[in-house]
């Protein structure tokens, strides 16, 4: 196939028919990342996991997904490594690093450092989240699941919910779901709305979406219920967040009486913005979600590395 | 063979059989731990390294195990990533890992988390060490130990020394002997003294013990001297701890007069408790016995994870 | 051939002989440092990299060296794990890393270190710097640069500049490059000049040496400038520091101006001692360098532990 995946910044980079790819890899390597075979394909070739910001989660879904390839992994994970390099230009770094490594995932406090890592590595650089603009290998095993839970993308709604401003996480997925013909409804307190670029990407591709502060009545009718973390220190004063605490929680009833059909997805870790009462329901998709975590990983160290 | 090892959860729940099995397995290995064979048993296996509290010695004996046999490891080694999860359940974190991994292994300083955790993981859990509690990987590999010093355990006394309140090492070992015709002399100050729960294990098993204060007369007709560290602060008063300072020592001389053929073992590491006047003489077993780290582990991970 | 590294601790004591079969070696590697070809030749062996002091550039060129071998690694990257082994003396934690592993690499900040590593350990040790001593392997590398940049050793006039006497870089490569026939210059400020030692060792072997405060002077006529960082807090005064700031720097004019020809090497990181309106000029080699220490490590290792 011809999509030459160089790097992985940004999810504003990937087209409908790159996304579609990307599913359809995915799905050959379930097999591989839910432990039933076993592959060699990237025997040989060495990742550097850079993570200067601490994320257990992402960064062992990608070292997983590189080691069931076969391949081998480097890694920097202590966050205060960053002052290891004081005074060196990231442009240095990624030097070095390229010359070391295959590929290279970073993450990063700051926005924009993959973007400068791109620049001057030799090898292909995959952005594992940067500050709170983009995680778009998140958007991917987003996607791939809503695709999974419901077979498909077009003419779903997609209800997003929590930090919808500060999160990168909705925001990323959202950009790439408006390759689809979809809708959006963004659940979140006024303070915490959704980005005004995503809104105005939406509207310029004539994608509805909808905005409310109220999650009872948010999940009615839609196909995928995104839950997102909110983080009290986001609002102004206490008031305010007295005001949404314990609003934006979804529980188990909620979902029995308002749209017992719903899919409910999250990022994770969750605080306590899905009761545990949801767990066992099979509307509960947020585990099977981490899991794919390491496929979708799996399908793009492959598309980018393999032969 | 018949024994199915899910998780390696605690010394209470192997029984003698058991026991012996992983004693002829790791015999097995002992030319893979000693460098002399390579495997590759488990390729493509992947072991998750969890210790959220630091424990190099442990840590690095379970990676080599793993490595040696071919397999990989993904691995958490900054005890402040506890933070990470700052909020998130255990169940979650486990639900995450078993999906990722083949394996795991989990140390924390909280009495219970590897339970915890494998009450929920889809993979099998071994506890590397949990608070005061636990510490079953140490104590095969000090029975294992005992076999190859002493050529079998049944019939044997074995001392123990130090810290026997608060130590997992003792405490698990002398549970996993339990299951054999066996002697105990337990020396430590009262304050120290061994677990209650362990005494009365011994005491409805008809297993006899002794208890001293006393180092130089403990040692005395005994087949092993397991030592432990006594520290400082465990003590209620300055004096009570000078009392003892120095009294539990072990050092070449008391070996000479007391018992010239007793063994001597300690989990490592020391600090002062054995003199390294010791360390030359024919009886001391302990870097003996942390080679045998890699040899047991071998065994245990081959037994849950090999075909 | 007949050159048995059991350990690499110093320049001191490395060969012409040895050294040259290092370049010779290291040649060989080239194409599967450069990622064109994979090897597996030490497949089953296991490198503990010990990193007491932190340093990403030594550790992930030492991991991916194994790595790209075959091998495997375990790691020690917490420079606070010291405090993990507090009171256990060296040669207790040397002897059980040897039993672990195949192969050690050793970084500290206190002097000879490595040195007490190699007399327990059971393992080859390779010191991967230790203080304001010795870090042979950098040597290694620098010296194969040298040797790829110029085509040989022999003839050439190699200058130094920055802090020559507490930078170990600049002399651990100085006294390995006092096997050739070479000269050199040493530009530095008085307070920060080269190494009594390293100077004695010159004159005992009849090398000519200029010392130089000046850096414009300096690079006049020389094949190699070898750029190391100055350290504001190693001056006495400020007024002291005020007067070299800013006159070790290295850039384009300075170049194009006083020696077109001369290729300009750093250890890395740099953070001002070079432009980097030099990092286009083919002179810049310190890029090159950096990879260059994957193509040498991995011959070193591959000499060390290979069949």
């Amino acid at each position: 196939m011809m999509y030459d995946f160089r790097h992985i910044l940004s999810t504003y980079d990937i087209s409908r028919d790159q996304a579609e790819f990307i599913i359809q890899t995915a799905k050959e390597f379930e097999p591989y990342a839910k432990k039933e075979k076993s592959s060699d394909q990237l025997k040989g070739k060495v990742m550097a996991s850079l993570f200067y910001e601490p994320s257990t989660r992402t960064r062992l879904s990608f070292e997983t997904a590189m080691l069931r390839l076969g391949g081998s992994v480097i890694s920097v994970t202590d966050p205060n490594t960053t002052s290891l390099f004081k005074g060196e230009s990231w442009g240095d770094t990624a030097n070095m690093m390229s010359q070391f490594a295959d590929i290279i995932v970073i993450r990063h406090p700051e926005i924009g450092v993959a973007q400068k890592f791109a620049a001057v590595s030799k090898a292909p650089v995959i952005n594992g989240g940067d500050g709170m603009s983009q995680h778009p290998t998140q958007a991917l095993l987003d996607l791939y699941t809503i695709y999974k839970e419901r077979g498909g993308i077009d003419g779903l709604t997609i209800a997003m919910s929590g930090d919808l401003k500060h999160g990168r996480t909705a925001s990323s997925l959202a950009i790439l779901l408006a390759n689809y013909n979809v809708k959006f409804r963004f659940i979140a307190p006024k303070e915490l709305a959704m980005k005004r670029e995503v809104k105005d990407l939406l509207t310029a591709k004539n994608i509805q979406f909808e905005e409310t502060e109220n999650l009872e009545e948010g999940i009615v009718g839609v196909d995928i219920i995104y839950m997102t973390r909110i983080q009290k220190e986001r609002f102004e004063s206490i008031e305010e967040y007295e005001k949404f605490k314990g609003t934006y929680v979804l529980h188990r009833k909620l979902i029995e009486d308002k749209n017992p059909d719903v899919i409910v997805m999250h990022p994770l870790p969750r605080i306590d913005e899905i009761h545990p009462d949801v767990d066992d329901l099979p509307n509960a998709a947020y585990f099977r979600q981490a899991g794919n975590g390491v496929t979708v990983r799996m399908a793009l160290l492959s598309m980018i590395l393999g032969a």
